[in-house]
């Protein structure tokens, strides 16, 4: 399942090439970084509004959204999602660690 | 790398009957679905700012806090983060079809 | 100047009662809150984008669209502007009294 | 009530030269720009949940601290309120014309 990731981003590879008529993904490279952000903003208030309603279905579509609009943003800025799994396993061993008060301690 | 979404579920799980002065994610839950929402949305924002200032190395850290806040959002649900990689592999599979113009069409 | 936040509650007002068809608000309010509430979301974001850029003139637009909005929110709620004021005006009397340190001095 | 405005633009304008140690706002301009941004995104965050709740007295609480932080926002780009108030006038204005489909109607 995990894999998905690894495929999504190079899908959205190939996208940079693609004939913006022909792919929604293409046609927000062309329009550019602050139309990308836009959806980002947008992704998020959808999925507050989702989880204030207790909508299960709806909140796992909508961080769907959030997840693949990250993951466009990073393609678009030459990203790869791996940074920000790295990122996450760094924060993930420190969780291993004696935790403590504060926001230094471990997730 | 990317069982570190599994790992990292694992641990948000285990961090539901933590104490709340030793961890960082019990107290989130401790303070209940809006705190974890208000973080969703400052995640966002600070993601928008990283990108907008062109700071590559930024950027992946606050994308992944959102992604870390979203799963603190599924787990608080009840949500693994499986079912949000399910959907991101129902749209990459829809992504193998013609696409044709609209929101229709593949990623 | 500053009369015409009352002029523009009472335009929101009235298009409570005008066909959808006819008027952006009116199609608002046909759609519901979660509709007004993702335009908040928006406009927000597009206030970050417009500052990050420096653009003022765009600056000022986008905080009249979040303001907008706001009213438009707050006329769907059965509210009025003014109490949105009284609230400014309670915090501005506040910041005549001594400031200490803390959220809870003045402003 | 309407001269709210004016008088808590001033009261910024004068928080420009305080100490930092003693007001909130002298606080929010030594940060910068960013962090009266992220104060947005929250705002508007919070603002959505209130919403969601139905809760008036929180909302008008929460849409007072959005408009607040605008107002903040303004002052430090060298802006006034009144540019944000003169915007409003002129979609205002616009709506007293025969409305018409599509975006380009009046309010």
């Amino acid at each position: 399942m995990s894999d998905i990731l690894n495929r999504l981003a190079e899908t959205l590879e190939g996208r940079k090439t693609a004939d913006p008529a022909s792919s929604y993904v293409a046609r927000l490279y062309a329009k550019g970084l602050d139309a990308i952000l836009k959806k980002i903003g947008e992704e998020a208030t959808e999925t507050i509004i989702a989880a204030k309603d207790g909508d299960s279905a709806h909140l796992v579509y909508e961080i769907a959204d959030l997840w693949f609009h990250s993951m466009v943003l990073l393609a678009q800025q030459g990203l790869h999602p791996d940074a920000v799994l790295e990122e996450l396993a760094r924060r993930e061993g420190l969780s291993g660690l004696v935790e403590k008060a504060g926001r230094q301690d471990g997730v």
